[in-house]
């Protein structure tokens, strides 16, 4: 029997000795490569959190105190140990257990993490809760690095160091977001890096006062002074709250013991953790940002099969295309570069690339500032964490008109990054910016088509938002901004998108059902011009909308309140689309069966609703 | 004639001799008051940045050097100097000159400016886009204290100090944003001001090289030292960024030479100024947070007119009475505790309040946490920054259906603030949150009743949605979500909160005009119950809705959608809002009027679109 098979939850993680720990870590390490290896997931970021996580589970008890993850992405091993191991082969599938912290799955989960920069707030907020309430658990976050350049971590610690809570900040330091880590933010932690003094003092100063626990507790004075005078030169204790570190974060002998210390400083602490993303297996320390999120590999070797072409590395290639004859065109991301397809930019344009970190709001406000004096920014970001820049979408770029073309990745269903992850609210948020122009290309020929308009053709702010992975069967350039793309007479059927090929699948679904239905490709949603689209209900008069988005704001929203304002009369109309827009994990194909956007499911509702066969 | 007579330009203020700098200084406070007291605005920031925006204009040519302003409200006196004091007294008013820096007014705005924040990373842009287009022009922003405060600063500043562009970034640092100033930052402000060594070292350092140009333009290295040994110990200069200050913020020629010494640098600065906010007029040195933002004061003495009970006041009045009963309420605020009228609370209860700085984010994402162990946190908010907080809104409270009451104030037309302050955006954004309820009392009773049924009554993500000012004619409590308050056989107008009012009226202007008008009230926007609505059109076969938010994501366009997808058939379908959701400065009432919502343009549109008279 191994060690990690008697772990189910903190408790069972306290009995080990130390020789077990040992071995439990070795055992993880196994355990998480040979699942992520099928399963794909996070996997580097997960080897560099597993002495941590053990260490954590031997100072928490996460059934009663409340650890926030940041990102999430890091709980893989938080997950093994809290009774999930047997289930660890559904990772990210439907019905399976999801790849972040998710208080519906297990009580362990403190809190949802799927977008960085969040848990110091949301901690302090536990911590503000349980002493309002008298309660006893104990609260902490761990925050990577890479969390810790998007603003809304330094708002929260700036709140944190004032508020004097007990909370542990724990910074699981690895010099390294998902890309490396950018900016003055990086080289205040690389200097503290190089300042072990206080963690020093810390053993020698607990030593003394082993044996005088009354004194050792109440001397808050002493602890004071000693926080002024040993590290009063780095941000964290500059504004007012403790700092403990740089501790090894492979050694969990030490983080235990860091760990003990900062629960008893019964203060805000920060405990600076340092790791190295990929820990323990080779292929992955040698190349993190390749191992971050991962597809199926080989355990043994590491070995992927190519990735083959999606919608971004189209994007940045076509970008990147543009640029070569145009210098006034830069590429803007927040730490995604390679996610987003910029890698392919940055190669041939090192000079006209910026990447801000996690950090979506500069993005979006340094790409107005640029507009603003003539240059032509292409901001790439996923459509979810683009909900960060909402307000610079609106104050920063749209009050003034300014020209900011949004490469909207990961548009509609993302699949197994589940409900943090879905690119669900684009369309609701996006068509509310006064002036923003949507393009949704459904082929890598519409998406170059339609980045090169953006960039030459249009003024102010546009958006082209573009899905996931690949195109799909339908991969002729049409360039109308709505059109035709398969005749029939008996109901239209509306799409933009991919979305399309599952409407012209339908299509052909209903043809042998004796149906004849229309296709009407969207490629501009907003401003949407109802002529084609019109022309084609005066003919079926049914219509049926297909959208892998919320349903509030959707197109097909927009479509109905045309109806309802103009002559139309329909007879049929139905507006199919995922609901509240909280989709869960799974493949793309089984979310839209689930949620009746698929090809058979357009086809069966359309039948029932007309009561055919 | 007056010094100030002769300033229109930049180049005007730099022919200035001291004396005469002097003197305008002192006209410029004296305008300022004379005129804010007629008009209404900012006044204590603006008395505060008297001689910073002189200075400014000594060291930069604002018809092409880019001064970004953060927030914009402290950009009065720089208006004044730049061709606009003779139309100073048309300020915030309806045609007249904007409160805020704008760009379509004078191309001396470098940038728009009504949310906080966001400077560095426009300037950032700017800075960028001059140096890639081998253009010339200086780049710089004003940021106050309270603006730091803001995740989005530090993001911005860690980018900035990476980028070594230049680019000067200017602290002005009055000790206190809107509210006290909270949290680390301040702290780290603090201690900054004691540590004046670098300025005092610089001008000794300068004094040698003062023969020497060229050496002293390229002795880069040098420098580099320099900041390493004497200020390594400020987040600022532990970034990667010069540090220069503190320097005092009412000394001209102090802030000249500094500011002088700054663009010489050639690379990306911080300038740390201190400033007295209310400077020079008593009254607004002893009280500048009753001086932020007035309305009509006497210019002598100060004094104002009591203010009347508005929404606001009464949210606080309404939460604190809850409070009473209840310990597990508490109020969050993002340094806006007397906007939102949470001043009523702090004081009954000055350890359930959190102001969070301009944090719109941490605020929400806090909540969150607090919520999630059992805390009910009402989150007072403008409906323009919760902007901020999208993203939150939905990651951090909807997915997890979260319990959070969000108390939206100045939501709709906010007037003469303009179209960075409007609250036109809501209905769409919120709405598009899941599980989001949404109420909107169109007078105090109803408040209090929502308020009270928010906190105790709903579930989930709750906003309850109220404007800027006091009631209107309808002050009669309605529970049910929605109602008929006047019946009518011709037509039904729908609206919800105060322009309820202005439906009422327009009934009785139909009236007369032998149109019979039913007014339905909405009080529960999301869900929407349509059965009292359907009932009405049923009636009625008629139906206009009147709303101050914009058209994309509106009720009216709910309804649209509704009335399409059922067998409601309507002959006059009619959405009146604020099209884009972009409105000027002006009073609200001017703004009804000419977006076409107040009483008359309702009742002129009806009866123009039916052909009658």
């Amino acid at each position: 029997m191994s060690v990690l098979d008697k772990i189910n939850s903190s408790a069972d993680v306290k009995k080990l000795n130390e020789k077990e720990l040992t071995e439990l870590c070795a055992e993880i390490r196994t355990f998480l490569t040979e699942n992520v290896s099928k399963t794909g997931g996070h996997l580097a970021s997960n080897l560099g959190a597993v002495e941590l996580s053990v260490a954590l589970h031997r100072v928490y008890d996460t059934s009663a105190d409340r650890i926030v993850f940041d990102v999430g992405h890091q709980s893989y091993v938080h997950k093994i140990l809290t009774g999930r191991k047997e289930r660890f082969g559904t990772l990210r599938q439907l019905g399976g257990i999801s790849g972040f912290p998710k208080p519906y799955e297990s009580d362990d989960d403190a809190f949802i993490a799927g977008h960085a920069s969040n848990s110091v707030a949301v901690a302090l907020g536990m911590a503000r809760a349980r002493t309002m309430k008298g309660e006893k658990y104990k609260v902490a976050c761990v925050i990577g690095d890479g969390s810790m350049t998007g603003g809304m971590a330094t708002e929260a610690i700036a709140n944190a160091a004032a508020a004097n809570e007990p909370l542990v900040i724990i910074l699981n330091d690895n010099n390294m977001s998902i890309n490396r880590n950018v900016g003055g933010m990086a080289r205040i932690f690389d200097r503290m890096r190089l300042k072990p003094a206080y963690f020093n003092f810390k053993r020698a100063y607990r030593q003394v006062f082993r044996n005088l626990p009354e004194l050792y507790r109440f001397n808050h004075i002493i602890k004071e002074n000693v926080k002024e005078h040993l590290v009063s030169d780095n941000i964290f204790s500059e504004m007012g709250m403790y700092y403990l570190g740089p501790v090894d974060g492979h050694n969990i002998g030490k983080l235990e013991s860091v760990l003990e210390y900062a629960v008893e400083l019964d203060s805000t602490v920060l405990v600076h953790v340092i790791t190295k993303k990929g820990k323990g297996v080779p292929y992955a320390e040698n190349n993190p940002d390749k191992y971050h999120g991962v597809g199926k590999f080989d355990p043994l070797t590491g070995e992927m099969p190519c990735p083959s072409e999606s919608f971004s590395s189209k994007a940045g290639e076509v970008l990147s295309s543009l640029a070569d004859d145009n210098k006034d065109i830069v590429a803007i991301t927040a730490a995604m570069t390679e996610g987003t397809g910029m890698d392919v930019f940055a190669l041939k344009h090192p000079g006209r690339i910026f990447d801000v970190g996690i950090a979506e709001q500069t993005a979006v406000a340094m790409a107005a500032g640029m507009a603003k004096q003539g240059v032509t920014p292409f901001v790439a970001i996923y459509s979810t964490f683009l909900q960060r820049a909402y307000d610079m979408l609106i104050h920063d770029v749209a009050l003034q008109g300014l020209h900011v073309v949004f490469g909207v990745d990961r548009a509609g269903l993302v699949g197994a990054d589940g409900e943090t992850h879905q690119g669900t609210f684009d369309v609701a948020y996006l068509s509310s910016v006064p002036g923003m122009k949507i393009y949704s290309p459904a082929n890598f020929a519409e998406l170059e088509y339609t980045v090169r308009k953006a960039v030459y053709e249009d003024n102010g702010p546009v958006a082209v938002r573009y899905p996931r992975g690949g195109e799909g069967e339908w991969k002729e350039l049409q360039t109308d901004e709505v059109a035709v793309i398969k005749e029939g007479t008996d109901v239209t059927l509306v799409s933009y998108g991919i979305m399309i090929n599952n409407c012209l699948e339908a299509a052909r679904l209903l043809e042998k059902k004796g149906v004849s239905a229309e296709v009407v490709k969207i490629n501009v949603i907003k401003p949407l011009d109802y002529s084609v689209l019109d022309r084609s209900l005066s003919k079926t008069g049914k219509l049926m909308t297909v959208e892998d988005v919320c349903t509030e704001g959707s197109a097909g929203e927009k479509i109905a309140e045309h109806i309802a304002v103009s002559d139309i009369k329909l007879s049929y109309l139905k507006l199919l689309d995922l609901g509240d827009g909280i989709v869960e994990h799974g493949s793309v194909a089984e979310l839209q069966k689930k949620y009746g956007i698929d090809a058979l499911s357009i086809c069966t509702k359309f039948m029932e609703d007309n009561c055919l066969k």
